[in-house]
């Protein structure tokens, strides 16, 4: 007899994109932004790096909260820290969801994860497809159609949505979270290049939480720190499941710092959205078909080969993509904006496999 | 009706020592080891503070896991990395017990984390007293005595022990690992400063993982990084289960250098166990009672004050040590082997307050 759990053996894993060991690949596969931490973070970490390593970090990551607090207007008890906000969406499912009773709901396509963390907490999953044009069905609409669980114990939004890039109207994310019994987590990982934020619904709804990452934003996917922001009652039963110390200290100095460097970055989320229309529309002008984009990727339906082909043409020129096989966005590739060298490089290669 | 889960709500989260704002404070109350790392992990990570802060870490961490497999005669398969050990406790309890079914067992005094961990996956748990003077019960007398769950879905063994110090042989841990049927995490946080490990377990048995940590021996707690040692069908289980980019990149890093200076940290061992027998003398001649420790702190029963009290006295001196209190060890102060420098100004804190 197994010693591991009936579902854990049955369980597929989440499969992040390729984290290529060669350097020399142009890397436009998980969203990474082209541009490094700003140079005050770099020298706060370097500076940060001594006798202090051997020390605990803050378990409660403190000046961090408060920083994030003042910055959204509430206070530290509505913030938590997490390893990544990845480490934080399983939190959730582990504090409001009760495995074979409560299920995990959320649109697809979406972020991959959520169904491998309603799958790990055996808990019941709740998949309902998005509009045709990947736009969130209004909640008349969902009311009408079967299948949608306005009970559901969590339910994942991602907003500005992923792989899509589609943006949401805070309008239409609030009506949702009002018709919600259950928690609702807005997750607002590339939320920097969109239109709006939905960030105020968290201190507007008690049953909200707004997920937030320093990761594509902040050029921090490196150190994995990510944050909720919700209500006392929330944030606190997510800070009671959570590991003491599960914030690296670098990690939370790196952030400290950057949220003093706010206009470094500001000035880059200008950049990758410039960048990303003027990508667009190039694209559109060589036959692919883009979904509008509110993010730091593109989701785009190539021309003339199918997506996977296209795909292992561009591999093989050294650059990767991501190419989501046998999902609902099968015959699209997903493109990262990388710097604007990596981008004309991209749309040559294009060009040169379109010419055959 | 709230939507945190019923057990969330009643949870009791697990207290971390307390990491002082104030760095004037002699801190021997957490086990961090008095040591900075070695000169070349500082600038291996200083090294790395640069554009590459902004890609995703080795979601496997693959290097570190082969460096660990070739130190330990494994396969990089039987290893598996974590933020810190204390996620890979967390992520046993949730691949290999069914909550409500199944128990979580371990001795007391052990990690006070152990209960907590149970107590969040809404498992069983079954606590079994240590012998009077803090040994392990050999199996016999656990075949008699009422309690002791042989088929327990997870075991957790501190070795040695924390907070007591004491060490068990290994002979003594492989008859327990042959009597239990369900999982056995050895949990050995503490191992470089005992006389033997039972690393050679994880590969004997299949049911049997080894807990360690780069927080206490590698003073390394500020960067989370902690590993498991078992069965490729154990390993996978938690691989499954974990965030992919659980452990950050700067800690990875660190972690290879680490592995790279093991003379400067062995015989930075050798110096705390021979600052930990000659503390433990002069604490004998002042009348305390402590027990034979193997490990990097030392708990004692002071004369004359309650050991709440020796807390208080001790603390106002600007000395933390560590006091459980309401425990099985209530009367004990755990005190920290720091540097010779901080011993010493414990030592005429204590002989002062004798004085009174």
């Amino acid at each position: 007899m197994s010693l591991v759990r009936k579902h854990v053996q049955r369980l597929r894993p989440y499969v992040p994109g390729e984290q290529p060991k060669d350097r020399g690949l142009i890397k436009l596969n998980t969203n990474e932004n082209p541009y490094p931490p700003a140079p005050k973070v770099l020298s706060a970490i370097k500076r940060a790096v001594d006798d202090r390593l051997r020390l605990y970090p803050d378990p409660r990551a403190g000046k961090l909260r408060e920083q994030l607090a003042g910055l959204h207007g509430v206070d530290p008890e509505n913030v938590i820290i997490g390893n990544g906000s990845d480490e934080l969406l399983g939190l959730a499912v582990r504090a409001f969801v009760d495995p074979g009773v409560d299920c995990v709901q959320y649109f697809t396509p979406s972020y991959s994860l959520y169904p491998v963390l309603a799958d790990i907490h055996n808990a019941k999953r709740n998949e309902v497809c998005l509009l045709d044009d990947f736009s969130l069905p209004p909640v008349k609409q969902l009311r009408k159609k079967e299948g949608w669980d306005f009970r559901a114990a969590l339910t994942y939004i991602t907003t500005p949505n992923a792989p899509t890039g589609c943006g949401y109207t805070t309008a239409e994310l609030d009506a949702l979270c009002l018709a919600q019994k259950g928690v609702v987590v807005l997750d607002e990982a590339y939320v920097d290049f969109a239109r709006e934020n939905a960030m105020h619904l968290a201190a507007k709804h008690s049953h909200v939480l707004v997920s937030r990452t320093f990761s594509k934003s902040y050029s921090l996917c490196f150190q994995r720190v990510g944050y909720f922001v919700g209500s006392r009652e929330l944030v606190s039963a997510l800070d009671k499941t959570r590991d003491s110390y599960n914030v690296n200290g670098l990690g939370q100095l790196a952030a400290e710092a950057t949220l003093k460097s706010l206009p470094y970055y500001r000035s880059n989320f200008r950049k990758i959205i410039k960048l990303r229309e003027k990508v667009g529309l190039v694209l559109a002008g060589l036959g692919f078909e883009s979904l509008p984009s509110q993010a730091n990727f593109i989701l785009t339906k190539p021309p003339r080969f199918a997506a996977g082909t296209w795909f292992k043409k561009l591999r093989a020129q050294k650059i990767l993509v991501r190419h989501f096989k046998g999902s609902h966005v099968k015959d699209y590739l997903r493109i990262t904006i990388g710097s604007e060298k990596d981008m004309n490089v991209l749309l040559r290669a294009i060009r040169a496999i379109l010419r055959g």
